[in-house]
C-alpha cells in the first residue's frame, strides 16, 4: 500500500484544514498516513525564522484568516475563527498525540483537538478541549495525561522534532513521500498523488 | 465578462508559474484578465519583510526550487532553473511592462520576460532578455526603452504599486475579485473560479 508521511504542529492554523481532510483523502486514494506530531517553534527559532511566515505582518495576518475561511467552505470543511491565536499552550496536546499514535487513538484525539478549537471555540491546551479530545479518542483524561508526561514521551517528542528538522521539515502541515517533502494544506492533493505514482 | 486583476513582481519567482498558466485558464474560463505590474520590493520593506518568504533561509530556498519544478511539471510548464536568482535588476522589466500594458503589447512582452528567464537562462533585466522580450512584443527595442523612461511611466509604477500596497498586496503573484485578495500561484484556480462566480 502507498504510504506517505504527515507531520503536524498542533499549534499550526492551516494543519487544521489538512486534520479535517487527509483522513478521508488518503482512505479514497488508498495511501496510509503515518501521523507525526512535532513541535514546529525549535526548528523555527534555530532557522532564524522566530514568527512563522504570517504573524509579524497585520496585512499577511488578516489575509491568513480569510484565505482559511474560504479554503474550508470550499472544501466544506466546517469553520469558526477561533478567539486567540496563537494558542498559549501545545506542549501537552503535542505529547499526548504522540502517545496516541503509539497506543492507536492518536489520530482520533488530534481531529477532535482541532475540531474543538476550529469550530467550538474551545482553545488548544485548555483543559475544556483536551479532556474532550481525550474522552473522544475513548481515553480517560487523567490516565492518558500521566502516560504522556513519562520521560520516554517527553524524549519521543524531541527525538521527533529533531528527526522533523533532519529532514528537512520547516513547517506545518509538510507530508512526506520516501525523501520528497511537500510544506502545505495546499500541497495534500499533490503529496497523495505522488504517493500513489511511487 | 468576469474580470479580474493580476498583480505581479518581474523578479518572483513562483510568478513564473502564473505568467505560464493565466491566460490559457482564464481564456478557457472566459475570464478577462487585468494584467498589473507593481514593484514588491517597496511594500516589502515598508511592512517589514525585508528578504520575501524564501530567501533568508537555505532549507526553505532549497524546498522553493524542488516545489516549483515539480509543480512546473505537474502543470506542464517547461522549467529549467535560471542560473541566479534574484535577478540583478528588474525596474527597467517592470517599466517595459506597464508601459506594454498601456499600448497593448504588454502580456506577450511579460510572457517572454519569464519564459526567457525560466527556460532559456537569459536573466530578467539584461540586455538579451529585454531586447529578446521586446522583439517577441513586435517592439523596436531602442524604442520601447525610451518611451519606458518618461516620467509618466516612472510615476505610473510607483502609483500602481501605492496601489497594490492600499488594497492588501503583500506577495506576488495576487490576484484581486472585487476587493477579494488570492495570494500565491496556488490560489489562481481559485480566484479564476471566484471570477465566474461573482
Amino acid at each position: 500500500m502507498p504510504r506517505m508521511q504527515f507531520w503536524f504542529e498542533i499549534g499550526s492554523t492551516y494543519t487544521y484544514l489538512t486534520v479535517a481532510r487527509i483522513g478521508r483523502l488518503a482512505e479514497a486514494a488508498g495511501v496510509e498516513v503515518e501521523w507525526r506530531p512535532f513541535l514546529l517553534m525549535p526548528i523555527l527559532v534555530k532557522a532564524g525564522m522566530t514568527q512563522g511566515p504570517f504573524l509579524p505582518y497585520p496585512g499577511k495576518t488578516a489575509y491568513m484568516w480569510r484565505d482559511i475561511e474560504r479554503r474550508a467552505q470550499e472544501h466544506g470543511v466546517p469553520y469558526r475563527q477561533p478567539l486567540k491565536y496563537p494558542p498559549d499552550e501545545v506542549l501537552t496536546s503535542a505529547r499526548l498525540a504522540l502517545l496516541g499514535m503509539q497506543e492507536g487513538w492518536g489520530r482520533r484525539f488530534v481531529e477532535e483537538v482541532f475540531r474543538l478549537h476550529w469550530t467550538q471555540q474551545l482553545q488548544i491546551g485548555t483543559s475544556g478541549n483536551i479532556g474532550g479530545a481525550l474522552q473522544a479518542a475513548g481515553q480517560d483524561p487523567a490516565a492518558a495525561l500521566e502516560r504522556s508526561r513519562t520521560p520516554a514521551i517527553k524524549a519521543g517528542l524531541k527525538t521527533q522534532t529533531e528527526e522533523a528538522e533532519a529532514r528537512g521539515v520547516f513547517g506545518s502541515p509538510s507530508f512526506m513521500v520516501g525523501d520528497e517533502l511537500f510544506w502545505g494544506d495546499d500541497r495534500l492533493e499533490q503529496a497523495i498523488a505522488w504517493a500513489r505514482r511511487d
